[in-house]
């Protein structure tokens, strides 16, 4: 049994108010803290009632706008009455980009109004709006070989279809033709960018997201439609004859704006205590609700952070950081990144929830060299949830990332992803499409490793510095 | 063993040219033509093909509209196309509503906007909106309880759920406040209706449909917004707070407009056909593309009468009747009733699908009397396809209730109706929803049923007159 000894070195090093600088193991009482915190978090409601609060009296809140600052004003206030310490914003420079409408429509050979949106920060069509001919494409690497004889004055359909899988794979491919589509045409001539919605779904909703628009030349016009409007543009096309499509709308650029990360604390009872850093992003996409991008790691962060500082004693503090402006640049994970640069060091890990409250099957880490053994007791933990380990390749979720990059090592629930990229920056992100069970699953696999974390038994170690997310 | 004096008498029947006044009963080769029409049926691809032409070249096409005079145009192409005879348009005058667009949105105690639409027929706002305390009703009968202090100057938020079933029977109920919310509120002082959508779905995609305002008083506009949007209300409204709700709609009533009934035959071999009437309404919202309401039926009716015909000799003429107008009045189906009243003697039984190409579990009939004994033999052939009896309660579907009202035999398939009210008058009703096999096995079972009807072997006898449509 080696539960005597590793207590007494727990022990031994808390009397000495330093962490142990060896990996070390979890302590018995640790592991119970845990299992206290993940039995609370099966039976929470505090997540539950958090992101209805969020949704109902907040809604959408894309950075810059009013459901920003209210956002903020929100959580400021939530984290103060669930009696969290030290709150506090801290203010963050955000781009503010305003979708206006959009309407856009196939107008030959057989005219049809198309469900579409701007992807965000695209530019307005002329007041006239931008009529021609589309090119089909499926990928960025398809441009070249159309060419400028193809593109140039046409509307370049990318009209490749996202992978649905549990791990969310799909996404990093699909979404090059949202980040950069408009740029590449752009360089073809091309007039504008339809793509099919980065989603899997078949609904008539389409999904916005943001594109980068680095470009120093001509800037173009970039649209999602639904994939029931993609369908119709392929079934068209398929007849063999030329499908002209019509773009409008009034999008603008308004520069920047003042928002900013929210900070809560729970502190720790070591003399110097590391931070154990938690969150989710406050910002949503303004189509919908920002429900399961990101109210529910917002809420599912808030709701296990309490139960593990509940469970039991923990030596780190437990910091909740409710990150600005994930989703139009990571403003607030950058904004963080630098003002803490001075106390990275007692930043011991990291954690975002961010890829919805859905069914949590795994767990991954990014851990410094040599922790392989710290894994093993915390699946036992989380086993009740799922028992899935993804390896150790993490790198951060978005807003953690920029800590990875500096060497803070990292913790993550994998969720299962499908549904998530139904939802996903359409306007069906509402608060009806969370599941109370799976919520608290969420909120019990995370109030167990924030409680693990924030004993200060084990010492997660640093990443490599600089390596990027993938 | 029957069959050979069934032949005999059919045979006989044949010679004399005379339609048997008996039930009687089928042929073996009736039925030897309908097993093999129906499993033609579960291969075609006639019907997929004509509904994908009718999305992909057509799509929304409202009564009135300019999708409504192509549609037209396609039904009458489509028919000739495929062989059908005597086609031709029959002149049918109907209403004129454009839907413009609309804005809803919260104000207070949370402004959030809400996905919403105006329902078919509503009247546009004043140009500055309408601004006002939503008032919760669960259904018409709740309106008098809250009566003129409660209602006066206020919007009424109409928050009751569609039961989801099987059947649809939660239809009827849920439908009211859509067709009749307006014109009752506005007798209580009411400035404005909004509704849960009639509909089953989660998406964030709102369901319009036809209202009644015949009111010689005030006429007040109506809206529907999506379940998730409802669900906002719900919540915002459950915290006790006055919930203020702006509304705008430039939707305007055109007067009327000329659409046609599409009509093609496949001539019987009788001397004096009867006439079997099946068909599907051509027009559909303007939201989708009317796939399944009522593309399908339109597609499924045409590819069956098709597999009846070729599956073998039939007396009777079958006679395909694309109607206009089901969704905004029931122009086509009237028309049709009245400018044919002097052959509805020569009807022997009407078919009507529209209920969408999903699975097919039941068979309901509307025979005269004294003919139960049909049952059984249709049973009999549809039992790869369906095998439950519903009964002889059937007094047609839409297009086909004047008919039955005024003596003319009646026939349909059930299909499963809850995933039809998850796309029913919302956007999402698109060709992409449409599984080819289920389609199929629609067109599968309807050409049985008109390979049955159309042999002339039986009399399906005379409705009471006067009875209506449930």
């Amino acid at each position: 049994m080696r539960t005597a000894p590793v207590l007494s070195v727990v022990l031994l090093a808390a009397l000495l108010g330093a962490a142990p600088r060896a990996a070390g193991t979890f302590s018995s009482a640790t592991l119970a803290h845990a299992r206290a915190a993940r039995d609370a978090g099966l039976r929470d409601d505090v997540g539950y009632e958090t992101l209805r609060s969020l949704c109902t009296e907040v809604g959408p809140r894309l950075a810059g706008s009013d459901g920003d600052r209210r956002a903020v004003a929100w959580g400021l206030a939530t984290l103060t009455r669930l009696g969290f310490a030290n709150v506090h914003a801290e203010s963050v420079t955000v781009p503010h980009w305003e979708r206006g409408e959009c309407r856009l429509a196939v107008t030959a050979p057989w005219p049809q109004p198309l469900d579409a949106c701007a992807l965000g920060g695209s530019v307005a069509t002329p007041r006239e709006g931008i009529e021609a001919e589309i090119v089909p494409a499926g990928s960025l690497g398809d441009l070249k070989g159309l060419g400028e004889e193809r593109l140039e004055g046409r509307i370049v359909f990318f009209r490749g279809h996202m992978e649905r899988s549990r791990t969310g794979m799909g996404y990093g491919t699909a979404v090059q033709v949202r980040t950069r589509g408009a740029v590449e045409a752009a360089k073809y001539g091309a007039v504008g960018v339809v793509i099919r919605s980065v989603g899997t779904d078949a609904s008539r909703d389409p999904h916005t997201g943001n594109m980068h628009d680095d470009s120093t030349g001509t800037r173009i016009p970039a649209f999602a439609v639904s994939a029931p409007d993609a369908d119709l543009l392929d079934r068209q096309l398929a007849t063999g004859r030329p499908v002209r499509v019509r773009l409008w709308s009034d999008s603008r650029d308004l520069g920047t704006a003042r928002s900013a990360n929210v900070v809560g604390e729970l502190p720790g009872r070591g003399p110097v205590p590391g931070l154990v850093v938690v969150g989710g992003h406050l910002d949503s996409w303004d189509l919908g609700q920002g429900a399961h991008d990101d109210g529910a790691g917002v809420a599912t962060m808030i709701a296990a952070a309490r139960l593990a500082h509940a469970a039991g004693a923990h030596r780190h503090t437990i910091r909740v950081v409710l990150f600005a402006n994930e989703e139009f640049g990571l403003s607030g994970a950058r904004d963080y990144a630098a003002r803490h640069a001075g106390e990275l060091d007692r930043h011991v890990v990291a954690m975002e929830s961010d890829l919805g409250a859905f069914d949590v099957w795994g767990f991954e880490s990014g851990f410094g060299p040599g922790r392989g053994a710290l894994v093993e007791p915390i699946l036992s933990v989380l086993s009740p949830i799922c028992t899935e380990y993804a390896g150790d390749g993490s790198r951060g979720d978005s807003d953690t990332g920029p800590l990875a990059e500096r060497g803070v090592p990292v913790m993550e629930l994998l969720t299962d992803a499908r549904p998530y990229f139904d939802l996903h920056h359409s306007s069906n992100d509402t608060f009806d499409k969370i599941d109370p069970a799976l919520l608290r699953e969420n909120v019990a696999g995370y109030a167990a490793l924030i409680a693990l974390a924030a004993s200060g038994d084990v010492d997660f170690g640093r990443l490599p510095p600089g390596e990027r997310r993938r």
